[in-house]
């Protein structure tokens, strides 16, 4: 059976009109079977501003109000995941935009207040993927394009979500199915032993290798769920994950960072 | 075999919260195959003014400029589409929404500049439907839900459509494969013989009556482009065309205005 990519990028690729437009250019030549998940970006942030909502921080995190959702699904669902579908059909790939609600793709469950009393507000984390819709979708020679909203079926309210998980999610969900390979694409050329050095770039890391580079230091805040969400895939029947540079996308093996068991 | 219902309500109904709840409520109940497409709403301008967009306007008529583009984009593909679509799965509904664009549903040529010089700016008059995508959703049981936006594909640009229009290219694409009716729901109970008496619904109207209401001026302004996609509708094989009230969905007949050849 054909394996499919599923292939995340993040809000620096989607800010950039010439990176993405470049990125689209690469993901449109890829051969086979393949989903696409977007991050947000910094459009929200700008529109938010825009209409005078404030982003509401809790303990260094975003808080999603009900306001911040609205913008959210906006421009993640509209604005940037309608555009990237149109660039694509544009280079003759059939993409399909959707978010979670859409065929039921991804249902969540809205996160519960902490113990320490910390509320993200409307923010859902993933329980259940609908294999089905991906499949007709698929077999129907479509290309999901994956917006990072989610949604609650019990109330039919829409939810934020960490796009990285929304990959991690499509791409544990698919190996159900299929052979699947995970790409995160982001915006350095892999996991780096010394952030400053683009070419220090870490060919493999085992779950071992990455205990050690936590303790280390070396691997730290965003990179941790990153690499959470990704051993998690490869963990749960997702063939292969690399972590690696957008621009990379048509070179063989990504010349990212290949995660193992 | 069974036949489609392609419903399309317009933006007071995607304006009003309890209504569209209603409507949705209805819309899950109906059986068999089926497709909504949904109108704008004030949503847009509303975000527009809050955003300090000015609403370009040539001889009465909006025109769409980027800005606003972008604007319609998000707002009607992505906030309107994607809170119908957790509204429906919440009802039991699977609905999948897209616009134009996905899966290269609805292709549109760009309105040229008319001979007395007026740019509509980005507005899409469609050419194209794609029978394909359509039977891929629905023999996939997925109920798809439209947005007004479609796309151009040689620039791979979005358009702004005329709900209306959407609604009637898409019913007249299905009528390809199958018995299609079409549902218009707006605000009146039909087509009134007295604009103030909204139990004076002409139950039906066939072309040489329609040319007679026109010319009465019973039958004016917002009414006669809606009409004239209902009829281009009927005469390129869909088979039935309704325009009703959208609290009448679930009654027998609609209680409103049969269009007939």
């Amino acid at each position: 059976m054909q394996s499919i990519k599923v292939i995340k990028i993040g809000g620096n690729v989607v800010d950039n009109p010439e990176k993405l437009q470049q990125f689209l250019r690469d993901f449109a030549s890829l051969e086979g079977p393949k989903v696409l998940v977007h991050g947000g970006g910094k459009v929200a942030t700008a529109i938010s501003k825009g209409l005078g909502i404030e982003a509401q921080m809790i303990g260094g995190r975003r808080v999603t109000d009900a306001e911040t959702l609205r913008i959210v699904t906006m421009v993640y669902a509209g604005l940037i995941n309608k555009n990237i579908v149109a660039a694509l059909q544009g280079e003759g790939c059939n993409a399909m935009g959707l978010c979670g609600a859409d065929g039921s793709l991804i249902r969540s469950n809205k996160r519960a207040v902490t113990a320490e009393g910390v509320d993200y507000g409307f923010v859902g984390d993933p329980v259940d993927f609908n294999l089905d819709t991906a499949t007709a979708l698929i077999d129907g020679g479509l290309v999901p394009i994956v917006a990072p909203i989610t949604y609650d079926a019990e109330n039919g309210t829409l939810l934020n979500t960490n796009a990285d998980t929304v990959a991690q999610t499509v791409a544990v969900g698919l190996a159900q199915r299929y052979p699947v390979e995970l790409v995160y694409c982001f915006e350095k050329r892999g996991v780096l032993r010394n952030v400053e050095d683009d070419d220090s770039v870490i060919s493999s890391i085992n779950p071992e290798l990455y205990e050690q580079l936590k303790a280390d230091g070396i691997v730290a805040d965003g990179m941790l769920p990153k690499l959470e969400n990704a051993f998690k895939a490869i963990c749960s029947g997702v063939r292969s994950v690399v972590i690696c540079a957008a621009e990379r996308l048509t070179m063989p093996g990504y010349g990212g960072t290949t995660l193992s068991k």
